[in-house]
């Protein structure tokens, strides 16, 4: 996507690799909207740092940058030993996952680059394949995306207006985003709309994040309180609600995501109101057989009761709620099927039941991302 | 109320009157929670002052507020002519009314002072009555509460959690509030339950207000993320849904109040939870048709763009959002009748469809309250 730098429009992925000279580029998200900066790593030990201290944060944004760091500490062999070098590139791979340890997608992504390091006979043979997986790996996320915006792209019409909750946007991929890729590509086709960006407390990722990047891409938008969205549904200012899910159930269709999503979910329900989830296909989990069984994960209390932001152009934590007063901050929540009008993903549209009817074709197009089997390519 | 001071529990109302001294005495809300402090007021014009300036906010703080103002500035006359008495009363009683312009509750309370004293035969007498009228309407205002909090005792069981939005507290009221009524009597009747506090974003009132009040009163509360009571309800977490209103339609059964309530009515009817809203019988409006006639205030954006807390023990105001990012803030929402099961007022549980056919009485009953006529003691 494009950033306004200096008056000029100038494209950034999220995380890109130089090869020549064998360094992760970054976007540094935590300083993100306040200030934009690019982070370069020059070791697999900075990017393993820059993964743990989210600088990156995002499914597909840190796959990439895994796969980038394992494909930079590989071309940092000096040597010909092919047993030295897949000792060394074992020590890179562990830094790496110890770097976000209950996260999968850095260690799909790295299971990726391995197995295309395999079929290569020399250490600089295996160097060039690693760069090479890597890229086609990071190439894959932003197709996805891209996919999901070319297939959302019809419910974007003249004039709407689309309700988000939280970042699902191009910060959290290479490139594009997932629940924003369709607000883009309407954004290239000319067409016009407007979008409400819920702040998505506790962490506030809409109104730093997804304001961000909407600016950036010169849609109009305006952030509201949580609060805000019932009221305007009821009074006819919201068109499509558009959100993404960290874990969709393929056997159920229910869809986990960031902490509000089922409200407005249950709000769009209230007012006919279409509301749709993009997702890649590697975030389906065709095991699980409950929304019940998604453990939730309960978050630092401190982020319930103050925010982050700036003060005189500092970074600062103010505390707004009563001293002495405890929180309870659930990270996400489940929304169920009924409340969902369509999942949209890189391969379709489709109604959250008829994911698990389908599920040998999604199954196949997703394995090369997930499990390093069969194709790189994934059939679109 | 009890306010905990130097690990001692002492009683404290949001408004006092100490005759004597000719003072008002608030509690500056501007400071809480992060600090209490009593703001003495020795003149009218301090008084109207705090008024102005959110010392005190609040339907029945600020009509108690204009009362004790209005008799402050009579007994300030000397001299026993009558006619310069009333000159001067007049002119106290325009610049009160300046200080809140919009604001229907201080001129309902000063009219009612200003009744009160024409009996009186002479300065001395008027000024006695002046000051006997505000009390009685402070009084009026706690025994109001009080009777909300009988009726909504018996909602209030043993062992259930009880989410709450904004604040309908005793700091908006003289003393025991509306919504939090029933929990105060629940906890004078030795009942065990736990409140969840919505932060009520952007203001955050819940957050700090109702909070800080519950921690007072020693009663369990956890303070929610808006987005999570979703969630929470999903999990059967939540029993009892009880908040205030700022005008609740006599004709329709409709209620306005602060932003987000028409979000968790709805959440709270997907999850067969029963929803009351706690009101004075004076926030009834009899005239309006519909709920959309009510005009809802859109607010300053800062509110929304960033927070309002303390840095280092130093109040200070973070900005969160995208710079550059416009918000909307629309301040209230309105919530129709079939999401409401109880409207609990000073006389009794009505159904939202239940106050038009009983009008008469409960008109009746507000009269000496609104427009100065009939007896000033209200019949509960």
């Amino acid at each position: 996507m494009n950033v306004l730098l200096d008056g000029r429009r100038r494209p950034f992925r999220t995380v890109t690799f130089d090869a020549g000279s064998n360094r992760v580029h970054l976007i540094d998200q935590r300083l993100l909207p306040h200030e934009f900066r690019i982070i370069s790593s020059r070791n697999f030990q900075e990017t393993a740092r820059a993964i743990r201290d989210m600088v990156v944060r995002g499914a597909g944004a840190i796959g990439a940058t895994a796969a980038y760091g394992l494909a930079q500490g590989a071309c940092a062999f000096r040597g010909s030993d092919l047993r030295a070098f897949s000792r060394h590139v074992s020590s890179v791979f562990k830094v790496l996952k110890a770097a976000r340890p209950t996260a999968v997608d850095p260690v799909n992504a790295m299971v990726l680059v391995l197995a295309a390091m395999r079929s290569g006979k020399t250490v600089l043979e295996r160097q060039s394949l690693s760069v090479a997986a890597a890229e086609q790996f990071a190439q894959e996320d932003v197709d996805h995306c891209a996919a999901i915006g070319r297939h959302g792209l019809k419910l974007i019409r003249n004039g709407i207006n689309v309700l988000t909750h939280c970042n699902a946007g191009w910060l959290a991929f290479v490139d594009i985003g997932s629940a924003t890729a369709p607000l883009y590509a309407a954004r290239e086709a000319g067409r016009r709309f407007h979008v409400f960006c819920d702040e998505t407390r506790p962490r506030s990722q809409g109104a730093t994040l997804t304001a961000w990047e909407l600016s950036q891409a010169g849609i109009a938008h305006q952030i509201i309180a949580d609060n805000a969205a019932g009221h305007l549904m009821q009074r006819g200012k919201v068109d499509l609600v558009i959100v993404g899910s960290d874990r969709t159930l393929g056997r159920t269709g229910e869809i986990a995501n960031k902490i509000g999503t089922y409200t407005k979910a249950v709000l769009a329900k209230r007012h006919g109101i279409p509301f749709y989830v993009a997702i890649p296909l590697s975030t389906i989990d065709w095991e699980l057989r409950s929304g019940f069984d998604i453990p939730i994960e309960e978050r630092d209390q401190e982020e319930v009761l103050g925010a982050w932001g700036t003060v005189n152009e500092e970074r600062a934590y103010v505390r707004v709620a009563n001293p002495g007063s405890p929180a309870l901050n659930p990270g996400f929540d489940v929304t169920p099927p009924d409340l969902i009008t369509g999942i949209i993903t890189p391969v379709g549209i489709f109604k959250p039941k008829d994911l698990w009817p389908d599920r040998k074709m999604l199954q196949e197009r997703v394995r090369s991302r997930a499990g390093g089997l069969g194709s790189l390519r994934i059939r679109i």
